[in-house]
């Protein structure tokens, strides 16, 4: 495998292809085969944001894939915004439809329609959906995967409010999710507010989650619209206040796409392959017998083992009989499982069992005896580790910069200050070829000179080359 | 509620509208919004499957929504079939698209492709693979939830093997699935070989599971299909033997869809809303806490209860403030939640707690210690019970029939024999309007006379007015 930080780019495809995760030889561009392991990932980050949104009331739907294009062009800036990349569908067999539709790039314009028909008072608010869909975009820039595909993995929460402060207590809760998500992901991040020109089309303003790759570059892996009432007022959402007068629905969405695979694969991984935070690892822990002697002791043994264990985690058990225990050491490297166990004769003598951790690759005996206690601390452990060290890779690829040549010059993220204005944020997004991500949500305080204007700021902005 | 034994279409969709399964309001045709209650159903059918296909060593997949047409007319029998029932993209925004793409009707045509490059040698079989995921057909006659729509969520396994025998036998595994996933929905079918005229559109030859509706029409609920080398010819799927030579792939599949729901409102609902068998009901158990008094005591032990109960069950609390037990009552009925309990404060004072059973609507005390036990047995026996009427009330709709006239009259499925040949199932079906369901799997062995012909015959099939 190419080494990570020769040739990153290299080094991810790599890595995807030989861990089998997809298989990038569907012929349509853009869009590709989730092999099983890689969609059992994606299940399981699935599950990971299903559960908190449902434990924060949130309820999960699905909305039909196709939009009449009626529908879809209702909110004038969110058709500008979407209208390029939309894939069109034109006919049914061999006859042409009434009304073209699109395939959902994302599901606004699907759900309001009907959400104007679900609100009626007060007394329908907050409503509070998710649905977990594929969306389309008909990308032309150079496809890359998960991180920029044709047919997208999503998850889409959209909900409505009685009033802008409830709206902006929604945006706080995604917030919390948001933490707690990434946490179990393992995944560092910045919350940046968006600048106005790079909002979501129709919204009124855009807050994102960027990290930031280990080639440098920031990618956007998780996103929290405040939507005010500009779809409701394209959409008809309109409720009636117990004192009788009409208002439209305050909204908001939050959505997460494969991109977080993406992140997961590029951020943990090492030049063994992937390493997955144990928290979404299809399997936990993988069961190797060493059977060079007294098979049919270690195979049982192994056996009860696979059983205890499979009470608590999600457990492999690889008694493939063709090949060598190294082989097997090499192959669940490469796929990134957390905990690997060995077990052969000397570890049943010695009532022990081997333990590889995947993150920091050191080997050690523990006792057989309710090992399973053990390892769920082990397992916490390396959690714990990976999120560490996540957050501190981060923290090294984010430089100050105070100069245009010095952020052109440089592969990393730049924290900057800007005045704020669209002239100077021109200026840097020309002249470095890099975009301002906005300002971070998390206020740094203290003063500086825009870099281009020179006047004295206190807004702090980060700049990068974003996937 | 309209009568279910008065008008079963008006019932049915009455129903389906009232326990807020689907909204049908979405404005394209034959695609429905899944609500909350309905997504849960759905789901928890998907995981029932699920689970059955990882536990006979299929993995699950997912491959990408649109075919291009080139690859998607391979197969001359299945483009003929599905041909005239496909959505096709044409554009990207406002690029024409080299190559039209097809919205999946069903992924032989995307997965085929894919399977000729995964497969080498023997040792790469038997490739058994499914996916979950929506489907899309251009249905131009008339819609009806669940039965006949336009976006359909679907199961389907595909398998690839290296003989006929072995295909074969997958057919066979494929129907001790079903017959385990027909037990958690407590629904009673027939395998009917299909007749060749009926088959699905490239199948050597097609078994479908066929239930019947209270209505006494016939429901496609499940279908397996041997495509022997069919596929593989028109995909180049070849593997190398042990000895050397090559061979094309022998192939199967298994598909599910969305009607299973429509089955399971239709065959266990009565007059009073759903009956949802308890292995996929959302809620299992609804707990009513009666607090005309001593409301604080009364909530906290409904509380201890529900906490306890949730280690064991889906538990839904209704603690709604604005609502009279009695509305909670009929409200849960509607939803066919399998089993309520009500706790008040005689209850409380007993030690004992109110048990209402959805499917006989027979009410019991019983005792508040170790409650898990008797409930998880009564819910066992709802499971039980719901199969056993369920399949009593299907052979009641099955009329035996010996001659045409008969067959036109009646609303039922009816048995008859026949001869076999086509020009007297021809006759059946245009003198009847009816249609032919194949020949039952599980031979009927006794003789008769053809019903058309009046030659001698141990060919017995099912006909009727399918769905």
């Amino acid at each position: 495998m190419e080494h990570k930080k020769k040739d990153f780019n290299e080094w991810y495809n790599e890595v995807i292809e030989e861990s089998k995760l997809v298989d990038k030889r569907y012929p349509v561009k853009g869009m590709n085969v989730w092999l099983p392991y890689g969609w059992a990932i994606a299940r399981n980050v699935d599950n990971v944001i299903r559960n908190l949104m449902f434990s924060t009331s949130h309820e999960e739907v699905y909305f039909p894939l196709l939009i009449p294009k009626d529908q879809f062009a209702k909110e004038e800036e969110h058709i500008r915004g979407f209208g390029s990349e939309v894939f069109w569908v034109d006919k049914g067999g061999d006859t042409p439809l009434d009304i073209p539709l699109a395939l959902r790039p994302t599901s606004e314009t699907a759900m309001y329609p009907l959400f104007s028909l679900w609100i009626r008072t007060h007394a329908d608010l907050p409503l509070k959906i998710f649905q977990i869909v594929n969306v389309f975009r008909y990308e032309t820039k150079q496809t890359r995967t998960f991180l920029r595909v044709r047919e997208i993995h999503f998850f889409e929460a959209h909900t409505c409010h009685e009033s802008f402060e409830d709206a902006e207590k929604q945006i706080k809760e995604d917030m919390e999710i948001w933490e707690k998500f990434c946490e179990k992901m393992a995944l560092p991040y910045i919350l940046n507010v968006r600048p106005e020109w790079d909002k979501f089309a129709g919204a009124f303003y855009s807050i994102a989650a960027d990290t930031i790759m280990p080639s440098g570059r920031p990618l956007q892996i998780g996103t929290m619209h405040q939507y005010k009432q500009n779809f409701a007022k394209a959409y008809n959402i309109m409720f009636t206040r117990e004192d009788g007068t009409r208002e439209y629905a305050y909204q908001t969405t939050f959505g997460i796409s494969e991109r977080i695979i993406g992140a997961i694969v590029g951020i943990h991984g090492d030049d063994r392959g992937l390493i997955l935070p144990p928290e979404i690892a299809p399997y936990q822990i993988v069961i190797v017998p060493i059977v060079s002697d007294e098979k049919e002791n270690v195979m049982n043994e192994a056996k009860t083992l696979f059983e205890e264990l499979s009470r608590s985690f999600r457990v492999k058990m690889d008694d493939r009989e063709n090949y060598t225990p190294g082989y097997k050491f090499y192959d669940w490297e490469l796929r990134g499982v957390p905990l690997r166990i060995e077990i052969g004769p000397k570890d049943i003598k010695n009532n022990v069992i081997t333990v590889s951790r995947r993150d920091t690759l050191k080997r050690s005996l523990i006792s057989r005896e309710n090992c399973s206690e053990e390892l769920a601390k082990i397992l916490s452990d390396i959690q714990k580790n990976l999120r560490e060290i996540a957050w501190k890779n981060m923290q090294k690829l984010i430089k100050d910069a105070s100069s245009l040549d010095e952020i052109k010059e440089n592969e990393n993220v730049n924290r900057v200050y800007w005045c704020g204005s669209a002239e100077c944020a021109n200026r840097i997004e020309e002249y470095t070829g890099k975009r301002i991500l906005g300002i971070p949500l998390i206020a740094e305080k203290s003063k500086g000179k825009c870099v281009v204007c020179g006047k004295e700021t206190d807004n702090v902005c980060y700049i990068g080359r974003s996937y």
